[in-house]
């Protein structure tokens, strides 16, 4: 599969290997890993930066630590493909983000070495600090390790889990892994902090580390610290935050050194004492030329030419809906200086980047940071201004609270766009956007929109410019449109309007769909009549308000009306059926009506499509839930019944 | 209507008065208001202590600040009552928290002197800081003041928001209200990092401040001060941690004495500089003592007497909900040393004080951080604990990635308590639990259950302890239990299935109850039988999974079953509705199906059982929506139709 040579990686099946190696092997270790990582990406893509920042420091923990039965927790999980290949997982590593492969992030149901699974970040000291505190209730002595990314501190939920865990006994280990670099450029005052702590001094040499500890834990056990002690009072100011919010702090440390690792990760191992933060400093794509002269790190890539670095990029046939999204926002922009674009680090992923180089002064990127995004959206329009508030589906859940609370209730005109909604692919069931039409439909004043392909996109962002009572929401799925032309300029739509596409309105079957859903309910349509069905497609663009009009017009009309969309139960069709059977439209039997959503259950990483397809969204499933109401073909059908 | 002599108050109409009064006016005028807003209160009941702490505050704001030109946040609003009196709602001070009346918290649509609407906690930095980005976008002058409680800091949303302020020029002024206590006793490093702030030292004198200030403004004008600067190079040291963060730190200050604020207040107001943050120390019930020496310092009252400080506690027939929860917990866990119980910041509002009081070692309040406490949890669970998470479904909200990402993705048997699902009553809107059906209800995997009863409610205990298989969640309302027997012992329940309460199983109406409602579906019951309908009651128990069978039934042996919850739609109603279309049930227009929900609406401040009927789902909009499906009488309705 390979031409690597890895002859002392090839030894390794367990973390226990790498804790038997001595010490002065473990740096060939870390070369051969960090070849094996960069080579099984090249051929899956994935996220590469982030494991290559962590090479060493994947050797050193399991070197140190006793691994499983030692929690080692990875915080978001991008950087957990070296320990993946170092936990018995390396054969399985080129199946990386393939249906039926290994996840690209830790997964508890995959090994035991993944004590707790992640995907969203700064969960880990959270997790780590309900593990630490379950060893001191059951009288155990396993260390608790969580490490997490600097991009990770800016979010609340990191901070709560210092907070807690500051003012509590319990012994916690945190690795905070500085690569100045989340998915973005690093934003936000802790960030600002870190690089003050780092900066104006080369890393602290071991014996400087030696004193500093000595000044914290008990048991330093290294030689001649102890008698350092005195030296280091007054020299030593760095980590006041972190100790100040209880923590033992030690670093900064080169996390590429492993001379200067190993003795800290043993001394905190066996100090015994309450939370300590050791400050480890590393650099996202260290060692492979291209990733380390990119803007972005390599930080997630497709398939590429280990030589040249090379992105094998596939041919787009259309724009993305996160491009169409930024470009129809510069437009608008250009009209409307009430306009402006907030995003949580996640910039460059939902076309906030573009925006912002249009409009910087009005553009926002407020770090890893939901909750603050949506209600300084929420200020934001208090005060008059036309917020866009975009963030991926899966992140909005974040911020729930706020979008109730500092928003929708108080009727705020907040505009949240909400990307990669749907099934999202090689991310899998964490990053799944399966849930938004449900949790925000629930929402009184919420008007809650989906594109069926880019120029309705483009209609959609000018509705929310337009749309100036209260909250809306655009949502709109991962990957590119289905390339229909687009208008010169985009038009608000009615609110609460959807739209006939295809069919007189009158037949058999009605088949109403919501976003993208659509081109798979045109493909059923073509079909259906192929086998003599007169079908009406329609596109409902609103989840809420839905179009009543439209609803009673389809039921009336057809011996049977089937929604479509790609979310849970509780969102679109729920809305469909609620107001059907309000109306008593369901009351006569004379419309079989049907809401297809996605199933109760979570769906693992794969290409979009065949999760479309094992969802039972694809048009196939529609064509054959069409036909269990009304038969296999028409004419046939009829003889049947004739007969 | 009241006895008080308020002479100086009852020259305020607005705040601009206050501005007008000279300076050695304002602590008679606090003094008025401080007694105006006890009388108040003992009328009305709602938060007192909260607003007591911060009268001078009040004051010193709208004397300094040019409101409502000048955005004054107040964090929560529980400490608003006073704010209320000066801006134009003294006369209907006495109407809070009733139907009709003055919410109890800032409202958007009650004042233009209420920038920003609260409830929730930690939300006054995110907003402010918006405001204070809209105006300079915008080229104003206008100064925002964020007032925020110590407790609001542990909160990530409040860090999420000072990160990002310190990281920019904007200018915002955040006034640190540190009484040492928010609803409990203060929990985390942040708290004890504020107490040694304070701690050793008595307030800084006016000079002292002076210097500090020096030190850090541009512009200090207080007389002296300029000269005193050198004096204060290696004096000052507190506040680090804030001016890490990227904030100038000014204090601590004396709250309750004004000739210490003002000044300070008109510094920070001229400053024109970057984030500033006013650390201000106060006492949560200062000025009334029977609030000064109770333990929780009054922060919720019912009506009360003035002079001695007795609360009128209205009889109650039957415990609590949370009440019975609590000793059922400890109970259950009495049997099992795997339970344990976990809250953030509400721990006698969901009865996990009595817990702790049982279990000191195995209870955790994390303070206020829902994040936090929901990913502790999942820790716990993840180790074998049987961790009991009781947050208000309105807090619920604020974790609710957390429960998806966390817990539910990953199987974790965390249990959730949501209390005060469904209206709350005199909290209004901001912390109605409307929005949990729909948002638990769509996740996966997520087993969810309401009791109709107190006896109810403790077998659901016991099915959260026995179930171990992943997640749980247990929603019941505010206030007492319906008086039912309790047994000796709980049983846990089958999962999944309800239970017949009344009839036969066959007739003219089911209704099929969610939770509590089902006293009102009875009730309805009773009524439509004396009308001549057959009528089947039946408790759901289970709003996920959903009691197929019972479903089924139901609907195959009525003319109609209604589904009846408190709760938005989305949630239990549209599980039946998607599974009765699914089975194709509707198909044959045999039984008239509807969905009883809370209507899309966000329902104001009033008294439960208003709230019930405004919601149309008490015993008479059962009543209605029945006899609209069925006819106004059985007999009525038979000799119509032989006519």
């Amino acid at each position: 599969m390979t031409l690597l040579k890895t002859p002392l990686l090839d030894t390794i099946r367990e973390p226990a290997d790498v804790r038997r190696l001595p010490q002065e092997k473990l740096a060939q270790l870390a070369a051969e890993l960090r070849a094996e990582t960069i080579d099984a990406v090249s051929v899956t893509g994935g996220h590469l930066g982030a494991g290559l920042g962590v090479v060493e420091l994947t050797v050193a923990l399991h070197h140190v630590f006793n691994t499983p039965h030692d929690r080692l927790i990875w915080d978001v999980g991008h950087q957990c493909y070296p320990h993946k290949i170092l936990t018995g997982r390396r054969e399985r590593i080129r199946t990386l983000r393939t249906g039926g492969g290994l996840s690209g992030f830790t997964n508890r149901a995959e090994s035991e070495y993944d004590p707790f699974g992640a995907g969203h970040s700064s969960t880990s000291i959270s997790a780590g600090l309900g593990m630490a505190v379950a060893r001191d209730l059951g009288g155990g002595e396993r260390n608790v390790v969580a490490v997490i990314g600097d991009g990770a501190m800016s979010a609340g939920m990191a901070y709560e889990a210092m907070n807690n865990a500051g003012a509590m006994d319990s012994r916690l280990i945190v690795i905070l892994n500085d690569n100045d670099m989340s998915i973005a450029p690093p934003t936000g005052a802790m960030s600002a902090y870190l690089a003050r702590l780092i900066s104006g001094q080369t890393y602290r040499s071991l014996r400087e580390i030696g004193k500093q500890i000595a000044g914290h834990l008990p048991k330093f056990v290294e030689r001649g610290a102890q008698r350092a002690e005195e030296f280091a009072r007054g020299f030593w100011t760095g980590g006041t935050l972190f100790e100040e919010l209880g923590f033992y702090y030690v670093g900064p440390i080169d996390g590429h050194n492993l001379d200067h690792l190993l003795p800290v990760l043993k001394n905190v191992r066996d100090a015994k004492t309450g939370p300590i933060l050791v400050h480890v400093v590393t650099q996202k794509g260290k060692g492979y030329g291209p990733a380390e002269q990119s803007a972005d790190k390599y930080h997630g890539v497709v398939k590429f030419d280990v030589v040249t670095g090379a992105q094998v990029k596939a041919k787009s046939n259309a724009p993305s809906y996160t491009r169409v999204f930024a470009e129809s926002l510069i437009s608008e922009a250009r009209r409307d200086p009430k306009i402006v674009a907030i995003t949580a680090a996640m910039p460059s992923g939902t076309g906030i980047d573009l925006f912002g180089q249009a409009y910087p002064d009005r553009t926002f990127d407020v770090g890893i940071a939901e909750q603050h995004a949506v209600t300084f959206a929420g200020g934001l329009a208090a005060e008059g201004f036309k917020p866009f508030c975009a963030l991926y589906s899966t992140f909005l859940q974040r911020a729930y609270d706020q979008v109730i609370h500092d928003v929708a209730l108080q009727g705020l005109p907040v505009r949240f766009i909400v990307d990669r909604a749907g099934l999202v692919g090689a991310d899998g069931a964490t990053h799944a956007g399966a849930y938004d039409l449900a949790y925000l439909g629930c929402l009184p004043g919420m008007v809650l929109m989906s594109p069926a392909d880019e120029a309705e996109l483009m209609h959609m962002i000018a509705t929310a410019v337009a749309y100036d009572d209260g909250p809306s929401a655009v949502r709109f799925p991962r990957g590119e449109g289905v390339g229909v032309e687009r208008p010169d300029r985009a038009e608000a739509l009615p609110i609460g309007k959807g739209r006939m596409v295809r069919g007189t309105g009158e037949g058999d079957v009605a088949i109403l769909s919501l976003g993208t859903r659509l081109a798979a309910a045109l493909e059923a349509a073509e079909r259906l009549e192929a086998a003599g069905f007169a079908v009406t497609v329609a596109d409902a663009r609103f989840a809420k308000p839905i179009d009543r009009d439209l609803a009673l017009k389809l039921a009336s009309g057809h011996s049977a009306l089937v929604t479509v969309e790609e979310g849970s139960i509780g969102g679109f069709g729920s809305q469909v059926l609620q107001f059907l059977t309000d109306e008593g439209v369901l009351d006569r039997g004379t419309v079989k009506v049907r809401s297809m959503v996605l199933p109760d259950i979570y769906i693992d990483h794969d290409t979009q499509a065949r999760q479309i397809a094992e969802a039972g969204l694809d048009a196939n499933a529609i064509v054959a839930k069409v036909e269990g109401l009304l038969g296999k073909a028409k004419a046939g059908r009829e003889l049947s019944r004739a007969g």
